[in-house]
């Protein structure tokens, strides 16, 4: 039951535009829970946020993502029984994602309480080439029945979002979002027109299928039916076609949803799935990982890999959710998660996708800067801790907008894409207006003391195991990053695009005292290091904290965000999450013995509550050269969502997880870094696998690199890189020794 | 109009179990607006809080006070018209709250809009001898009418509570509390019964009238109808006398209440009266301040000293809430200003009363054991920072529950209030438990560093502009001063009450190692002191803040907190209230030159955004020698409430601020403190007043303290007193010289 409920977040299907959960055709008996679910990226309402004690600037709305109106039923009823997996006979039952080929299955070998014997095999796909477009097909073969099948297939309009009054981490009110403002009904298709009151969106859902159907309204929602005769020996297959649409995307909800249906089916199933697969193909090429040596790794790897494609907007409206489209958890909220562990996948395989996903926080500036007034500042954007549609949602501030450091992530993953693709026109029309605003924070925030050091007060970490604090390690080395690019970008503008830097200069009101404040606050910026242990001290505070009972608490005790108030947590000696250690990651510029000392320092004070934190630990453990160890972290990223380690996967995958497990392959066992003098690599493995193979799009070159007994670099075009340290050019192919453990 | 409104606190009527906001008997016209409230101490319902995201032991409910039924009503119909102060022709209207006989008092000369003349006295009055009976007088006079005069007298059931959504200082919802669960009516009189759903209470209004009255119900309310002749040249007067009682202190609150009303009828208007006026003229003798040489201070001062009386719980079931029993402001919490603020005068002129206040905690403790619990230690008792029945309410826990420092101030209120007694019965039999268990937990959140010091990480201090910082020195001091008498009256009950010490033990676990402890954490006590400025620091982080830019912000975006972000107040130099300063003043153990300094150091950096702020920068201008700034922070604490300086006079009088105008005269300018080794006095005045004279009740002797020319001394037995730093006996009446200006 509990693991029906994993299940329909494992097998959801998505396209980054849609997402529906694998929730059964067929549903469950009552009495089952089911998260029941169906998500447009992006498509949200705004709710009213409530606070015990409310003060200044605390939000009063937020948005949500929404559960859209329901077109997954399917029922078939075969003399006078419905199908179910839960009745009946199974006599055999097979459930799978194909990520290669982009389809959800499940195979079903079932004799109906009649006697009745059918294989049933239920395809389903959200297309990659068609966003709009997810499809249903049933095959179903009889083995000793002859007459009639009916099929009933359903659109369901009332439909609500999950609550669950108990999890901090599940909303607990506002489930009834979408309304029906329209429904049409003819003889091949249907569609309802849904609406939700304060965004004032619409959505529309238009179906049809490969067999006539008889449509009617039925309750809330409308039916479609057919009856088709089977014979012994012979099988019948028919295809659901349904659209969606919205008014953020399309001029004409109904309209593009009818004309796009008309397409689909114009152009068949087969079409589909062909192109489903072409997609894939171009996709799996420059991201596929392969692993010899052991078992499961291989394919849980790229399983994550996929869920990242399936869960990213293709637009630059949307982005990707916390939980991916494949539940309501975090109520479909974007956070930093994007930036600093989904893009870094796409910029390395996929650009395209990169870029959108970035732009989308210059398309959503607006509202990032009304939010930088919000919270008292006189200029500069502050990018919000979790949104939808760009304006804050985070209702508790110290484990929230108090992350400031999220205007740096963005930052972050702006210049890297850059350092990678060197696309200097991305950064003058997109990228430099959003560092700069996100940058002019910093000069708000922090300040410098007598002793002429700068500082950031008042601040939460990624750690949100600590709050609110002072010269936090991590966002004060990413904001020196941050404003050391403002200054280079501002300069390659100036030199590279003069008018355009002219434009930028008078639309942003730059000023040269401006970029030399912050670049003296770079120079000036204090990252607190603690000379007598050897490591960067995670805040002013850190270290003076009261020790953690590592001993005493009892591991139910863990996440200890359920058990124990935010106080008590927060006086600790105790991480829930890297933060010094993902600072060190991300700039690699600490010296050898600091980040050595840092990780094992920190690494004892961390409980890892945060999904966010072995994939990072499996890379930092890479780094210090202990593959073992980060093999070790790796499968606890791996087995996240496929185990339920979290125990709360039914309310959708951990995507950010997800990318942190490509990033532990890539960036930890790979050792990829991308800097200022171009892309590095430093290989190693765990003993146990016997070769390790990724690809990449660098610079518009396929490459692939090898690790084996050798490390081996393959490239359709001349390319430059760092490989242990040394610079070297490949042609094509290239063989370096792999100097680790083999 | 909006005078109105700040008049029906300021004209409230109450005796610490009831209390009644000046609303006119006859209402005002249809739109102006009114806060028609009346308020049972301790009276309160139960309230969900909400949160847009909630965290493990954030409180699912909040206690608050209800407004109860409405016995204001009377109205006055002469020829058709209602009296009105709004309708006809006003002559002559005078209102005024007789402090020294208890009642407010309405006296109008009004003509009637067809021309009647007629003189009104309206008379009310909480009774301080039946704290159940409030009794309203009216007597009419004929200037010129002969004939009928109808009286209607009402009771409604139809009552809310005051919200609105734009002040975060006032509730926004949870309006509609009270339900009639009964209602009767008799010949002579009529009752209503009114229950609460989720605390389970019951408050019931009883009421009769001294002249005959036709009872009926009339929509949600009863209704009295009278009709009386009266001659040109001719008085009538009524009484109406009602009667509150609550399922809190009743066993049958309706019974009680007609017996109780019986009782009060038999006795006549007239008696209680008398008796009123009997019991202050006891109140009067300990604690009537005289000041000559200005008008208007000794009045409004007075005034101050009624309010704290008339809002003080006089059973160990109720406290005083921060806004009295004079509106809904805070929702009728108590807070720690009770202990600090209020306690004091009761301590000095009415020990039985400071000592019922006092007890308040005791009667709730086992609630600030579970929260301690809930905060996630181990043992002890944390004092709610905001109840009425003892759980906490506090919704916002950085200037909410991290105020741990309320521990030490209940304690603080307990030792001075021994230390002024000499009364160790009490504190064996209720003060040592408490200061026991909140003692604990300065262990449980405090530790030892490498460096042997003892430190408090995560606290907020008194100044809520700066929250959850490590080594809060209020926080530190107090704690400190917390712990070491708790070691001292562990060994005092040991020595002194080897029995009861030995019950106490077993009760409370206590062990030799834990007194051992407190006193070693005591001694180590971390106290934040900069050398270069000589002064102690508000916390380990606040001097190296940002500068607040008080020439740039104006002076409409005072007070801070409902202009801007609590983030971006956290992250300046800025206070709310004394912080250091007040501890300076409390434990009055800092050397001199610390005083000094740190006073202007911090009242430069004081916003005095809340009311608790100008009282204490009154005493401590007193302490270090400047009196003439203590008299300026003086008016500005006495004007607070009469000139509605915060603008939320409405809501109810800031009561703490009167403890605090009463304290800046006994405290500040009799420069009285409360010391192991006795009772301390270093008189000292503005030079605007020729004399001051102030009582106390010290060890049983009625002292009165004047300070003319010379500082006069009486008292009517024997005591021992500090003067100015010398020891002096007082037999009955002493002459010093008075150092200071005259």
């Amino acid at each position: 039951n509990q693991e029906l409920l994993v299940d329909e977040s494992l097998f959801f299907t998505g396209n980054g535009y849609i997402g529906a959960r694998g929730n059964f055709e067929e549903g469950y008996p009552e009495g089952f829970n089911t998260i029941r679910g169906t998500y447009i990226n992006g498509f949200y309402e705004i709710i009213d946020v409530e606070y015990g004690e409310s003060a200044h600037g605390f939000p009063d709305t937020a948005q949500k993502l929404v559960n859209v109106f329901d077109a997954q039923t399917i029922d078939i009823e075969i003399d006078g029984d419905r199908f179910s997996l839960f009745q009946g006979q199974l006599i055999d039952y097979h459930r799978e994602l194909n990520i290669k080929s982009g389809y959800a299955l499940r195979d079903v070998e079932w004799i109906s309480p009649k006697g009745h014997h059918l294989k049933l095999s239920i395809k389903r796909m959200a297309s990659f080439e068609c966003l709009e477009l997810m499809m249903t097909d049933y095959t179903i073969s009889s083995l000793n029945y002859s007459g009639p099948i009916r099929v009933l297939s359903s659109l369901e309009g009332d439909v609500s979002n999950y609550t669950d009054p108990k999890d901090p981490r599940v909303a607990s009110k506002h489930s009834k979002l979408l309304k029906i403002s329209d429904l049409g009904i003819f003889k091949d298709m249907a569609y309802m027109i849904g609406s939700v009151l304060r965004s004032q969106l619409e959505m529309g859902v238009t179906y049809a299928h490969s067999i006539d159907m008889e449509y009617r309204t039925k309750g809330t929602g409308i039916e479609g039916e057919s009856i088709i005769d089977i014979t012994e020996g012979a099988s019948l297959s028919f295809t659901k076609y349904v659209i969606y649409t919205d008014s953020i995307r399309h001029h004409k909800v109904q309209e593009d949803g009818a004309l796009i249906l008309q397409n689909a089916i114009s152009k068949g199933r087969e079409f589909w799935y062909s192109s489903q697969k072409a997609y894939l193909d171009r996709f799996w090429s420059t991201s596929y990982i392969e692993i010899f040596g052991e078992e499961g790794v291989e394919a849980a790897i790229n399983y994550s890999i996929y869920q990242l494609l399936a869960s990213a907007g293709k637009d630059v409206r949307s982005n990707i959710p916390a939980k991916g489209l494949s539940g309501e958890g975090y109520e479909g909220h974007y956070f930093w998660d994007t930036e600093i562990f989904m893009v870094p996948f796409f910029t390395l395989t996929n650009p395209a996708i990169a870029k959108n996903l970035l732009r989308f926080r210059y398309e959503t500036l607006s509202n990032a800067k009304e939010e930088a007034v919000n919270l008292g500042h006189k200029k500069g954007a502050k990018i919000p801790w979790r949104t939808i549609a760009g304006s804050e949602c985070s209702a508790y501030f110290p484990g929230g907008s108090a992350q400031y450091h999220i205007n740096a992530d963005v930052a972050y993953s702006n210049i890297q894409y850059y350092l990678y693709s060197s696309d200097l026109s991305y950064i003058r029309d997109y990228g430099f207006e959003v560092i700069l605003e996100t940058a002019r924070l910093w000069l708000e925030i922090g300040h410098f003391d007598e002793l002429g050091r700068f500082l950031i007060d008042g601040v939460t970490g990624p750690d949100e195991y600590t709050a609110f604090v002072n010269n936090n390690y991590y966002t004060n080395a990413m904001a020196q990053y941050h404003l050391e690019w403002t200054v280079k970008f501002s300069r390659m503008l100036q030199k590279n695009f003069a008018a355009s830097w002219q434009e930028l200069t008078l639309k942003l009101h730059i000023t040269t005292q401006e970029i030399e404040n912050m670049e003296q606050a770079a120079q000036k910026m204090f990252l607190p290091y603690n000379e007598e242990l050897g490591i960067h001290m995670q805040d002013d505070s850190f270290l003076g904290k009261k020790e953690w009972d590592f001993k005493y608490v009892p591991r139910e005790n863990y996440p200890l965000v359920l058990h124990y108030h935010p106080m008590y947590i927060y006086r600790h000696k105790v991480l829930k999450q890297a933060d010094v250690v993902l600072a060190h990651f991300l700039l690699d510029s600490a010296p050898e013995e600091v980040i050595d000392r840092s990780y094992h320092y920190y690494e004892k004070l961390t409980t890892h509550d945060s999904s966010l934190s072995p994939c990072v630990h499996s890379i930092m453990a890479s780094r210090i050269n202990d593959p073992e160890k980060a093999y070790h972290y790796l499968v606890k990223t791996l087995r996240l969502d496929l185990d339920n380690l979290h125990n709360n996967t039914k309310d959708g995958l951990h995507i950010a997880n997800a990318g942190g497990a490509y990033m532990a392959i890539v960036y930890g066992f790979g050792g990829l870094r991308i800097k200022e003098d171009g892309l590095h690599l430093k290989p190693t493995k765990p003993h146990r696998w016997s070769k390790m193979v990724f690809p990449m799009q660098y610079q518009g070159a396929l490459v692939k690199v090898t690790l084996e007994k050798r490390i081996l670099i393959e490239t359709d075009q001349p390319i430059d890189l760092w490989i242990d340290g040394k610079l070297c050019h490949v042609e094509s192919y290239l063989e370096v020794p792999y100097h680790g453990k083999h």
